[in-house]
């Protein structure tokens, strides 16, 4: 078999464990949702894509349960039953929304899953109010779980959902920083706590539940912190190159924001003409499509794009280090390896 | 001892068990506090009081604490020890603080504690993540505590904040509604919701932290729920007739902001004259001075302040009736008595 075929099986792997995930975690979540006081429910169930704005059914799906699936899978991959950490996999599905919910108000985002935000349809209150009762129902549903590792998980999501919020702060105040007022170290340590926290909260909760050590349980959080960082870094790269056809979004869509993503970071910190160049032009207040085009040349020439893709590749090599430490046979991992290469190599 | 006599030894009473409180949980509070990510630290700081916008230390304090005397003197009434109970009472503060800091967004309030608001000073987006993190940092200091209870009084905290969402979400429904669109019922369920819930969930912790059996945890909390009732209904009697002297807001200035307060809700809802006056007033865009004293007028021929103090005084009753069912002996109970009397007797 070519790499590409060994990528494509593992992808069509990753498809069928999410689906999996979906079949056995959704009805959980559903009814955990539902167990919400009404006007909350409603912005809870549209928000999910399980209602529209007047309360109708509809056939949405409410994402791809790619952190259900890692609490899930690291749960086999120490031994436990996956089914003992269903409620945990939920738990960790209505916190990852919960902070949906709340980025899309901070960040004024108008769309989410195709959709219309859910503070965009419900009015900015009742949808910050409905992140709240989501988060509050996550830790819940943890602290209510008669499973034995309940309460560290608990503990651990609740310390997480800390880290997501120092992220999305960062995040919020490198968007008011000049082009050079950002470091690379800064800008990886924000994804670090906005995407990775909770790909390793995910695995060290299925580690927890299937009675691991507390090293093994580390070396899972290490490897969901990696991969998620591996995730953040094509996500980026998607963000300027990727295909308008397949992300939905125009092309250079981060850049035409003016985001100070991985690669334009490392492409400002280069040191080089071109590096300077894209600062000059992240230093006016719109770019049209002759200067997205331009400034993504700019990243590329700086080494950027390079970067990024290294770092990358370099991030995923250290998740599956730190997953080896975890589980020693990697066999065993199957399935947390064809979710990391899964979301690593998605193309929207 | 006359009853005035007996009221301000227990006001006393209840003023010494406040200092007190605040002397055994500030710092447990502030140190968990000071365990936030930098810059969510700083919001929650001077949210508390503790610092300036520049971080630099104030005089400043941190409210009353009456949520967290609640929790010790309902563990001390039940035979517990108050000092195990001191990270609960800590949590049921941080959760109080966390609403606070979201409701003042949600309402766009600009004052809190002579102060202004988070929100005005950090901006929306920084005290809505602040306010997050401290509703996560409550559950994750419950699920961190090793006491027998803990793992229970985080799942009723966690329950409490979402029947706080609903309150908080109800009241801001009943906001855009018309003058005859609220009924009494309804304000006063969505009363319950707000105030009532997190009083009753602190004497609930208190009660579990003294390893009190169902019943008891369930009068207790219903003692809170009561009381917090009462203490509700004497705050709208002062948000029209409190003296401006004491309470620091210009008179009326429930009835200028056209707020549907349990005495209004009950005014509108009497079917007199001076009821259809109310709804009058209420129908107009804004009130001057005179129109206030009018609708403060009307309110009271409507019978909207006598039902009001009945009321309080019929929720004090019930709030004793279920202590005793939780401390059949009541002189064990004069603490949780003295603060009850203390919220419901405040001129501000």
């Amino acid at each position: 078999m070519t790499s590409t075929d060994t990528a494509t099986a593992e992808s069509r792997g990753a498809a069928v464990l999410l689906d999996r995930t979906r079949t056995v975690v959704t009805p959980q979540l559903r009814a955990t949702v539902e167990t919400l006081p009404g006007s909350i429910r409603r912005v809870a169930m549209y928000h999910f894509g399980w209602e529209d704005p007047d309360g109708r059914p509809t056939a949405g799906q409410a994402g791809k349960a790619i952190r259900p699936a890692l609490v899930l899978a690291a749960a086999r991959a120490l031994g436990g039953e996956p089914h003992t950490a269903v409620r945990a996999a939920a738990a960790v599905e209505l916190a990852h929304n919960f902070t949906l919910l709340h980025d899309d108000i901070v960040d004024e985002d108008p769309t989410r899953r195709s959709r219309p935000t859910a503070w965009t349809v419900f009015g900015m209150p009742d949808a910050l109010i409905a992140g709240d009762a989501m988060l509050a129902l996550a830790l819940r549903l943890l602290a209510e779980d008669r499973h034995p590792a309940a309460a560290a998980a608990s503990a651990r999501l609740a310390a997480c959902v800390i880290e997501l919020c120092a992220g999305q702060q960062a995040d919020c105040a490198f968007e008011a920083r000049g082009p050079h007022e950002v470091s690379l170290d800064e800008c990886l340590a924000m994804a670090t706590a906005k995407t990775g926290a909770l790909l390793g909260c995910a695995c060290a909760l299925g580690a927890l539940y299937a009675g691991a050590g507390e090293e093994e349980v580390a070396a899972m959080d290490a490897f969901g912190r990696e991969a998620g960082l591996a995730f953040q870094l094509i996500d980026d790269l998607i963000g300027i190159w990727g295909d308008p056809e397949r992300t939905g979004k125009p092309a250079g869509a981060d850049l035409a924001a003016h985001k100070k993503s991985l690669p334009v970071v490392a492409a400002l910190g280069s040191g080089t003409p071109a590096g300077a160049e894209l600062a000059e032009l992240y230093g006016r207040p719109g770019l049209d499509a002759a200067g997205v085009r331009r400034a993504a040349d700019a990243v590329e020439r700086a080494g950027g794009r390079d970067w990024a893709q290294a770092e990358a590749a370099d991030r995923m090599a250290r998740a599956v280090q730190q997953l080896s430490r975890a589980v020693p046979d990697l066999t065993a991992a199957g399935d947390l390896l064809a979710l990391a290469e899964f979301v690593t190599r998605r193309t929207r």
